[in-house]
């Protein structure tokens, strides 16, 4: 929670009684390997950031086909965004890739933040611009980039990354196959 | 400039003070169609809000290939957010579609706007997260639809866009060929 805190200082001047109130609305805790937080279909209450792990976004079209939104590590934050801003039910699933330690938020709990403690404002704002930069990012290289170049990309943004996580799911996050990410790993290892 | 403010009113109580601030550093103007605002590989100093017309952001790649990321109407917002979040040289070109109105704003004016005038920032935080859930819809939908789907979406999206804009434009933006995008207007035609 120190690191947290720390961050949020960062960007912003956090008073004794905001920091003890953010901490008073978080808890931390031990999610084991295969738990599903958030589960599509179903109302979304909470946001997670993640202390250490992995965990995953996604989500399952018609055709039981499953569509990597994000993966999260060490200093991210992960939920399901577009139910909670929409007040709509989750479109994804999250789930943990590995065992996890996360510190768990409730959504409403901490939007109404902004409010009691405004100073928390910027801190959230450059967040939200980080993860804009990261999703134009994302939709530019999907257009403009090869899926040999996209892996790549991802394995910088995503370091060690395949450790917890099987090669179905990275091709799910690039939009390839299984077959597609298999051939591009064995022309890298060729280089 | 009256219905911008009015827009900021609907999420923040805004001081007289902030109102007269805001429009002092805001310009009005007419562009024409084809007025380039930004262009990729230089600076980007300003953000523009669009109050009639269409304006369109796309970078072009190592092969003169073009892909929009984005098409703003009226109401909505456009620069190169990723420049001016990370503070490098543009990687998108920003051209005006048809003849439009837009209200400029230098960016670095409006980020210190929320040091001056908090009350700016619950606006901007519910924009942003406005902008992340469109953004991950994207994202999914590029991953989970057909072209054809994506494409009744996106006129969904931006309702008599295609006024503006030729084929090719809308093609970069799905992702898919001219070609492909001829051959879902055909088959819808005929539905």
């Amino acid at each position: 929670m120190e690191e947290l805190i720390k961050k949020i200082k960062g960007s912003t001047k956090l008073s004794l009684e905001a920091q003890d109130y953010f901490i008073s609305i978080s808890n931390e805790k031990f999610v084991a390997k295969e738990s599903v937080l958030i589960r599509q279909g179903q109302r979304v209450e909470k946001i997670y950031f993640v202390k250490s792990g992995c965990l995953r976004s996604y989500c399952i079209d018609k055709n039981g086909k499953e569509h990597t939104l994000q993966f999260a590590i060490k200093d991210w934050w992960i939920s399901d965004y577009i139910a909670i801003h929409t007040n709509e039910l989750a479109t994804l699933t999250v789930e943990c890739l590995s065992d996890s330690t996360i510190i768990e938020f409730n959504a409403k709990e901490m939007d109404s933040i902004f409010n009691r403690f405004p100073e928390f404002e910027p801190f959230q704002r450059k967040n939200l611009q980080r993860h804009i930069v990261s999703l134009q990012r994302r939709i530019l290289n999907q257009l403009q980039l090869s899926a040999a170049e996209r892996y790549d990309l991802f394995l910088e943004q995503y370091v060690d990354i395949e450790k917890h996580t099987p090669n179905y799911h990275i091709a799910s996050y690039l939009g390839i196959t299984q077959e597609s990410l298999s051939r591009i790993r064995v022309n890298k290892s060729k280089k």
